[in-house]
């Protein structure tokens, strides 16, 4: 899935995955409308909503992306029928040929951790049989339980030949506050530099062609912490949240990529999903908001690509 | 909560909580036969077995313990009807009046914390109405992106007096491989201890009567550690996971507790919930696997209390 990714990335010349992380704030009016009437303002009317509001993004921007990262708390908030949402957009994506990442930061202990690792990226035993159950092709994972949490991930993935991105430093203002921690016995290097190393020697246990299946998350408001995390990580792909609303600009990106342009895969959410409400997409209006998001899509890649031309 | 939970250990006397970690290995064969008979060897017949093997525990133990702790995991592996199976758990638990701890170990940047926090303990705007997703009564969190991901479900917890148990010390084998980490400018002190400092801090903006509202997870199989952490956050409720199966014994758990015999609450998953599977229970046979489950409360029950009695 690894190469999948890489091979989708040079096509589109997009290290670019759309973060599906449909707060109703950004969902049009017209679009909420219409599913509070045929549903009611219930979960399952939220979970239409959301569920539309995807699909005509989707359709927008499937051929000029790789990828797309639901963030499934966006879904969980509204139980059963928001998670079933979660679910209709992994397979409508997967159909239109999209790499799913997952963005469900689960990790805990060994035999729990399996368990959220055969139900995103494997398979359960049901009786004589095997079954899905949400089958995205990456998934993000917590480490502050540390390898145990951690293997049965990189298990199932050997196993469906499927991905992880390993939480290492945080895109969000807080992220330092044990992540930055200076550990004693290393040279009083940060606790992410520590995770780092751990997460290229998990790496280096299941290698694709160039990157291995194992990943990194690495915040784009860090982008000198990113410099050193790449040299730590050269064979991990690096899965970048922050660009845009977070603060993350064009020119912080080129830390995060290797010589071979490779390396990163950087995400925007809001800045491509509600990118109709900006000032500078507004003219698209709320009915055309797939069309403005199929824009910032396209203008966000022109910004990484100037990026990576001018360091 | 925190008020309801500690009133119910002491009516107990019981400083309880079952894990409802139904894993399928569990499941007595002639309940997973009729759940697969009926919906077929399904996800649906899964979470029909794990529901009726769940109701059957919870049946036979209500009335002697204060709190049940599904573990959201061996639910979410079953897709969404094995998450409808959990929130079918966790509707049944509140109506016996048990106290629901979600074993979720979400954790997020502020914004996805927020979704996760209204889902989980809260209630979320849909149109002109509020809707309950999953409203269990308290929670686990993972702390690792610091305050900003802690503090949304620490809001919630104040609206809808709630509470969570943010992890501090897990009882996994490899937990210490970070947690563990001594802290350069904390004169060495491992990191675990100032995520249970900070946990001390967060809990005093939330107090009920005598404890606070934010509690911690320390496993069971590091005493020593809950020794220290005990005087780090004495206001803060312990979930001390790790008793039984994963190697903590009743002699190991009353550093957990403060003077008043108050403080900690120690959960245990299969040495109760398939305790028909242990030689010691093995007259009651699987078909009576839920009066097995109730010995094993009332075994741990005392277990406990001699441990709190010799110390």
């Amino acid at each position: 899935m690894i190469n999948k990714l890489i091979s989708k990335i040079k096509a589109t010349n997009a290290p670019i995955v759309v973060g599906l992380d449909p707060m109703m704030k950004f969902v049009p009016e017209h679009i909420q409308k219409r599913a509070f009437r045929d549903c009611g303002e219930t979960l399952e009317g939220a979970a239409e909503a959301i569920w539309q509001y995807n699909k005509e993004i989707v359709d927008n921007i499937y051929d000029i992306v790789p990828a797309v990262k639901p963030q499934i708390a966006m879904y969980e908030q509204f139980g059963i029928p928001g998670l079933m949402a979660f679910k209709k957009t992994i397979d409508y994506c997967k159909a239109k040929d999209l790499v799913v990442i997952g963005d469900i930061k689960r990790g805990d202990i060994g035999s729990t951790s399996e368990a959220y690792a055969a139900g995103h990226l494997g398979k359960v035993k049901v009786g004589s049989k095997s079954c899905y159950g949400f089958d995205e092709d990456f998934v993000t994972v917590n480490p502050y339980l540390g390898s145990d949490g951690v293997n049965p991930f990189i298990k199932v993935c050997k196993e469906e030949k499927k991905g992880i991105f390993v939480l290492v430093k945080t895109s969000n203002p807080s992220s330092g506050e044990f992540q930055d921690r200076a550990i004693a016995d290393a040279q009083g290097r940060p606790l992410y530099e520590i995770v780092g190393e751990k997460v290229a020697q998990w790496g280096e246990e299941h290698m694709g062609d160039a990157y291995s299946y194992i990943g990194a998350v690495v915040g784009a408001t860090y982008p000198e912490m990113g410099r050193i995390l790449r040299k730590i990580m050269p064979k991990s792909y690096i899965l970048v949240p922050g660009y845009g609303a977070q603060g993350g600009k064009g020119k912080d990106l080129a830390h995060f990529f290797n010589e071979d342009g490779l390396g990163a895969i950087i995400n925007s959410s809001r800045g491509i999903i509600a990118a109709y409400q900006q000032e500078k997409y507004a003219s698209f209006g709320a009915e055309r908001f797939g069309e403005a998001s199929r824009a910032a899509v396209e203008d966000m890649r022109d910004d990484i690509a100037e990026a990576l031309d001018n360091r």
